[in-house]
This record gives C-alpha cells, structure tokens and sequence, in this order.
C-alpha cells in the first residue's frame, strides 16, 4: 500500500531566505520550484541525496494553512508525504477505520499529482499527505 | 555527501498507543524497537515501503529530551534524520560554515550507527539529524 516518503514538508517564513540555508549553506540541490495557487503557498523541492525530497513552503496569503501553522507553531516540519499506491483505496480504507481525514476525496497538488490529507488528530500530532504514486 | 533520508522521528507519549495506530490502523509494517538509554527514549522504526522509516520515540524520563519536546509542543513530527557518507567531514563542513550543533562530534545511535543533531536554530526550526550511512 504504502510506497515510501516522497517529501517532509518544512513551514519557513522567506523561501530565498530559507534558499539560502538550505540549498548555499547546507549544500541540498535545488530541484524545482512551484507555486500552489490552491494552497496558497510557493514550495521548493530539494534533493537530499536519496528518494525523499525536503520541500520548504511560504505562505503566499496570510490566510494560507501554512500562515496558520507559523503562526501556532513558528517555523520548523510541517507535514510527512507517503506515496501510496492507489489514494482512493487508501482514503476508503482509512475511512472505514475511523481515520479522521482532511480530504476525504484526492485533489491535485504539485507536479500534477493526486494528493490528501490525512488529519492530525488521527496521526499522534501528525499531519500526514498521501501522494499518489 | 547527503544520501538519502533515513527516517523521520515522532515523539510520542505512548509508544504502546502510537503502535496501535500506526501499525495497527493505518498499517505500517513494524521493523524493530530499541530501547536508547543515552537518549533516554524507547524508539519503534516503522516501514514505509521505501527507503525513510518512521521512527516513533517514548521518552523514558521527564528529562528526556523527548519529554521536553512533548511538554512544550505537544505530540508530532520531532526530527528529520540525514543519511551523509562522512559525519566527520560533514560537521566540519558545517561548522566551517557557523552551522550551529549540538553534537560537534558524533555519538552512537540507534542500531550502533554515528549519529549527530544540527540546531533547529540553524535549519529554520527543523532538528536534522546527519547518520553515517
């Protein structure tokens, strides 16, 4: 079912400033950059050697999700991206458990590909993306 | 020098429960438990069918770094762990580079492996830990 981590998604106030650390400090490749109109945040993609990519969000929007976690949180990991095999499965499955889901049905997310949320309350504190494979 | 990212640390209140869930519910295959005195912290390593695990951390004291981490934040995502082919070389690297660490040299991790923590204040409030692959 599951397929590995696609990404951690990190919440960072400035994404040049963030650039600059992780990509000309910590020495992680720039892979792409996107702008999610939907989620209302510019993400970018890092390459940390392996299959697992970091992806650092800003909020593009004060009422973004992510302007709502710095807010709570500050800055620092916001999210795990499993890749899944089939989403809907995975979300029926989920839901016949009792998972408490954000998205009960998949959208689109960055590159294209279909993706949910799995709620934190389900999660130990967790916020938990499925991506479709 | 990064290769991949080995697992992503959830600190948990109750190792026993958070198994329950994440094994149980959701379905991530139960790989092994370690119980860390050094880091004063049982730690269950999950599979996510690829190459990053999830690893859930019980502190096994109040003064427990995990403890600290669960009275001030609560329940949820802890660490991001880096695999780097020369730990040595990558903190020197990175001190060069006025990285702020915690471990300037490395120390012995779960499964025997060298292991050291860079500062959240360094890294946009993500504690990155490097292990040696």
């Amino acid at each position: 079912m599951f397929m590995g981590v696609e990404h951690v998604g990190v919440a960072v106030k400035c994404l040049d400033e963030a650039l600059r650390i992780y990509r000309d400090v910590l020495g992680f490749r720039l892979l792409s950059i996107h702008v999610l109109t939907e989620r209302k945040v510019k993400a970018a993609f890092l390459s940390t050697g392996g299959e697992t990519h970091i992806e650092l969000l800003e909020p593009l929007d004060s009422d973004s999700p992510v302007a709502k976690f710095l807010e709570s949180r500050g800055e620092g990991i916001h999210h795990i991206a499993i890749k899944v095999y089939d989403i809907e499965k995975t979300l029926e499955e989920f839901k016949k458990k009792g998972v408490f889901l954000v998205d009960e049905k998949p959208r689109i997310g960055a590159e294209g590909k279909k993706i949910a949320f799995v709620h934190p309350k389900s999660t130990k504190g967790v916020l938990l993306e499925l991506v479709m494979k």
